[in-house]
């Protein structure tokens, strides 16, 4: 399994989740004293969390990272139009996502032990394990319409056309930035962007927020493929964290790729799209896996007999999902999926508000989901079952290189 | 830990997650010889899933089994007035929960291999592990005045009254059935919920429904307890699975306690509580600690150095949600908490749309919820930062004994 972004980019970083910052240190020695809830509590001594991500590196983590169990996904709009705040802010973020990836509670004790103050961190996931939380930022195009970046924006980060079938909520749709969390365990993930939001109050607001209580995709081939809420197996074909060079190809910006601040980094699309359950529950197996053109019980491509086995795609139906998405289909484009299954109760008809939160990573949006979802759109069979209710595009810039880098340097720093 | 819902019940059903019923055994077969996804997979030799918690027993799982994970909660409506198809139903709803409960497909493969037919399952936890689910029904006041049930009606299931502060959403609150789905695995929750559903397409629909993400109760005091959303060590003094005594008392419906019918079932209060987290996040560690009378590192008591330690109530400020909800303040009044936190994205003002979804079971309303909460409605430091926007309440019927009984039988069989 890939613990890292990038298997040449070092080992996982120490975990001590720090309990000063509240009550001071006695009450931490107390506490740490009593073991149990604090039994994961290491105090700095170096001694690696085994359930760390590494957040530095040339990536930020959380595109080629294995895929985490469960998500919680923020877009922010922007309530300033002061640069040096909004700069602070990042620079502030990123120490926290620093910590908390780490598994550290939100800052360093500073104002621990000071009752009247409000605790630093909001506490929830004390106690809990790194859960290999990753954090990962990304600008959206109204961004650069604020602090006169209008010329740093890059052709790349295309406006998403209108696409047929699309029915987008604008509560859920855009963004001014986005943080992705993913995280082993829920309560990790929605702290972190609760935190992320604490600290940005004033500066930042949050838009939109969803939930993704499990996977639908892998980027780790050997691993059991999970299945997304249609019962098939989804992530089957897909880009592995370990394929640097199809993740050079497909996902990292390369250098002259754009703007240089962009080298390093990512494209992602976010759609969420609702599934309408109740009808696809009542399609016969026969339909189902013709909507596909892959069986519901192994995964495997018509005709052949394991999942994993190459897709002869004219066995499929002409209007298959899995014939229209594949390269062959599209003059070769590929895209990261990382994509969740979302509940989110139920809508005012009694249906399951469900479906697919669609998370998918690439080096330039106009040769990877624009081109792909016009083909899809226009002819798939899925269509009949899904709708896409919400659209967000992000660039997403490289990683933190070292403790003393933040989250958008490249776009901000007055050198860059 | 506590693997069935009771000490005395006996051990973990056999799991084996039949394939058949989808393309029948010759793909299943084949499937199975993959290894991989299917390793969990056994064929009825009666090897025992180790996570699978016992569906049979005079309780219903659910209650005192040691908390999951993970929470999916479904209100439904009865839509038809033939009792006898809604009897049909809660015997297909038995038949399936006893299959999913033990880690297996819904349905047995009758029309398996037929692919004209929609398959008996969804499918999307194929793979998974029983993940100890646990399904407990509920009938809710409003069920009573239907199929001439109105002198079944138990009087410990009361309407509850208006609380002040109550500020309850409609479509949140109320159902004439409930199931609460709890599980170690969302996935697994949420496929449970969605094939009750369907089987029940036509004769109930989901009213409204609720994800929690993490469990905020504990029945095992020797494991750590978990935080809820403000951070807080949530189900420290609650009653423990293994506690055959206090759970007569307080949980189980005794005999000669209301009509038969209901005797070792229970009664349930559901109440979806919003915290206003922005609020909260900016309050001050000593006005947090005030509000509940814990200290927030440990989970002390006020003037107690640990979790455990028996509070002293009188150290605590007056209006501490502690002093004002332990027994001692309440003529000795214990429910049994089973309460887990939600997240559901964002409001309209980008506020998180965050709390508790509280559960608590109890032997009888009018002596359990009714009263402690019109004490701490009235007068709990806490009500600053939450707000009770949904609420249910839901007669739990006795287990289900063995294969041939099923759920509600006790008050819809003839002979009952
Ligand atoms: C609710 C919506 C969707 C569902 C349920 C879904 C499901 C699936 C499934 C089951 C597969 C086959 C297994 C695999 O290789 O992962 C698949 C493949 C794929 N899907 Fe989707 N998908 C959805 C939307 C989309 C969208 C919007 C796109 C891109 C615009 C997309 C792109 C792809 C690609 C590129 C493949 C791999 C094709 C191949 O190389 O064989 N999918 N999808
Ligand atoms: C969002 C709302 C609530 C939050 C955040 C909350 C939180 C807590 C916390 C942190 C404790 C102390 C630890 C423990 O013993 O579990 C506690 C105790 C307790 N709470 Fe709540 N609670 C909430 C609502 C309620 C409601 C509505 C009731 C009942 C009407 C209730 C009944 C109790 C009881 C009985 C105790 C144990 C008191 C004792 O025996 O010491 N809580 N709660």
């Amino acid at each position: 399994m890939t613990e890292t972004q990038d298997p040449a980019a070092g080992t996982a970083r120490p975990s001590r989740r720090a309990l000063i910052g509240w009550g001071g240190a006695g009450l931490a020695l107390g506490a740490a004293a009593t073991g149990g809830a604090m039994a994961l509590a290491t105090t700095g001594d170096g001694r690696s969390a085994p359930d760390a991500v590494d957040f530095h590196g040339p990536h930020q983590a959380g595109i080629a990272t294995a895929v985490q169990d469960r998500l919680h996904f923020a877009a922010f709009d922007v309530r300033t139009d002061d640069r040096a705040a909004f700069v602070r802010l990042l620079k502030e973020w990123t120490a926290a996502a620093r910590r908390m990836t780490a598994g550290e509670e939100v800052g360093d004790g500073a104002h621990g032990g000071l009752p009247e103050a409000p605790p630093d961190d909001t506490g929830e996931a004390l106690g809990l394990r790194a859960s290999r939380l990753t954090l990962t930022i990304g600008f959206g195009p109204s961004l650069f319409a604020k602090f006169g970046l209008a010329d740093r924006r890059p052709a790349a980060l295309v406006d998403l056309p209108h696409f047929p079938g699309d029915n987008l909520d604008a509560a859920r749709t855009g963004g001014d930035l986005c943080v992705q969390a993913c995280a082993d365990d829920p309560q990790v993930a929605v702290h972190a962007i609760r935190n992320l939001a604490r600290i940005g109050f004033g500066t930042v607001a949050v838009r939109w927020s969803q939930l993704g209580f499990g996977k639908t995709s892998s980027t780790t081939p050997d691993a059991q493929t999970p299945r997304n809420l249609m019962g098939f197996k989804d992530g089957t074909r897909n880009i592995a964290g370990t394929e640097t060079g199809r993740l050079g190809k497909f996902v990292w910006v390369g250098d002259g790729d754009g703007p240089a601040w962009m080298t390093g980094g990512s494209y992602l699309v976010a759609r969420r799209i609702r599934m309408n359950i109740e009808t696809w529950d009542r399609a016969s197996l026969q339909e189902q896996e013709d909507v596909f053109g892959r069986d519901k019980g192994e995964g495997a491509p018509v005709g052949k007999a394991r999942e994993h086995d190459a897709p002869f795609l004219k066995a499929m139906k002409p209007d298959a999902h899995v014939r229209l998405a594949h390269p062959d289909s599209n003059h070769g484009i590929t895209i990261l999926r990382r994509g969740y299954s979302f509940t989110d109760g139920t809508d005012g008809l009694g249906r399951l508000d469900a479906g697919l939160f669609f998370l998918a990573y690439q080096r330039d949006v106009r040769e990877g989901f624009v081109p792909l979802q016009r083909s899809l759109s226009a002819r798939d069979a899925l269509n009949e079952y899904i709708q896409h209710v919400g659209s967000a595009v992000f660039a997403v810039p490289p990683g933190v290189r070292d403790a003393d880098d933040w989250w958008g340097r490249t776009l901000f720093a007055k050198e860059a």
